[in-house]
């Protein structure tokens, strides 16, 4: 990596935003495609490459093709979400909506990836950690998300499912119980990119205005001073959320 | 958005993996150059456009210039620091490097952020977190991990300061109990990017090559038939774990 590095063009810095704001969590649409060993080598380096407290890399892929694995799998997602649907008793509308919806694809996918932290790694005594030790687990957040935005610039969806029992995921995966599992993600090519999150279509939620979101100095937003050209800015984002 | 969205240019694609790979955390070469509002809100939109969990959207960021707040919060950090010294007792060289490395640029960076984790917004039902309740910090990481490779890509630098009290930043920040303190990051203009991250060139520990983060089928890796490919072209990766 050279000095040229430093500077991005206009088309490599469109390219961020492109996967940044066309990534999908996909659960429909994968179609029976083989990943190229080099794209997913490509795509699993890329998380390899990100941030980590103390830079203690504390990440590891368990990558599954195994459809016995992945049944079993589908099996604790299966039993997971019947636990969660009495859950919303209490809104019959929005539990009728829940269990018609679609939220993974572990079986259609090609490839199942399970993310998992592992705090021993390079320890005991990680440099940043020592305050906040879920700043661990944060790390193997930041590999995830470059795992999915590298993975959307092959043209590749990702899933994260999360309706799993851990210790389900442990057993079938023989991982550890030093090992945390944090996320486990299926990938394949897909026939197309939603526009907009599934559950934005379908009316679950809506997304979150811009300005919602953002606070000036504090919380409560008391010192604004300074801040009105940004705020501007901001609020006219406001008109067109999915932008 | 549109269908050409779909398909990545070389350059485009070339962008995000330059973004990954040549993301750094920023705690020494910060300048004195104020980031223009619109790429600042081009960061924080970046960040808004992550995934998360039953698309709740849990974050939130407080955007902080004030002197005031920033010596406040690098009280904090001085004060955790000097906690953590006495757990390197039984390495005294280690300890002696701890002390001499720069860990933060929180005064000298035009702007911090911290970022927030809300769980109870659009909640109490969250689609699925119902397992799993960690998804949604989760979906925080992903956000903080967007605003980083967007921050990158505008050629600004951001440092992870974790060496803080989650209590101390409540406080300093207003931020109401429910509400749970993510990252504190700071962001400005750099003179330059270092080619390797900090922590590796001062020989605190090393990258670790890609083969050792990578489990084929389960974690023992007793089913590696038809993984042949993928691991030449992984161990092809070890000889330079930089690339």
């Amino acid at each position: 990596m050279t000095e040229d590095l430093d500077s991005f063009t206009l088309a490599e810095k469109e390219g961020l935003y492109k996967a940044v704001f066309s990534r999908r969590d996909v659960r429909s649409h994968f179609i029976d495609k083989r990943i190229p060993d080099d794209i997913l080598v490509n795509i699993l380096n890329a998380a390899h490459h990100a941030p980590s407290v103390g830079f203690s890399q504390p990440w590891d892929f368990i990558l599954i093709k195994n459809k016995t694995t992945k049944l079993k799998v589908k099996q604790s997602f299966t039993k997971e979400r019947e636990k969660s649907i009495p859950m919303l008793d209490n809104d019959l509308e929005k539990q009728d909506k829940y269990v018609k919806l679609k939220l993974e694809g572990i079986l259609e996918s090609d490839i199942n990836i399970c993310v998992t932290y592992n705090p021993e790694k390079f320890g005991p005594f990680i440099l940043g950690r020592t305050s906040i030790p879920e700043t661990g687990e944060y790390s193997v957040c930041c590999a995830i998300q470059n795992l999915w935005l590298a993975a959307r610039a092959e043209g590749i969806g990702v899933g994260w499912v999360s309706i799993l029992s851990i210790d389900d995921l442990r057993k079938i995966l023989n991982i550890p119980n030093h090992v945390k599992p944090i996320a486990y993600l299926c990938l394949g090519y897909v026939n197309k990119f939603e526009v907009r999150p599934d559950l934005e279509t379908s009316g679950w939620l809506k997304r979150a205005i811009l300005s919602e979101v953002i606070h000036f100095e504090n919380w409560n937003n008391t010192e604004v001073n300074g801040w009105d050209d940004t705020n501007t800015i901001i609020q006219g984002l406001d008109d067109d959320p999915d932008k």
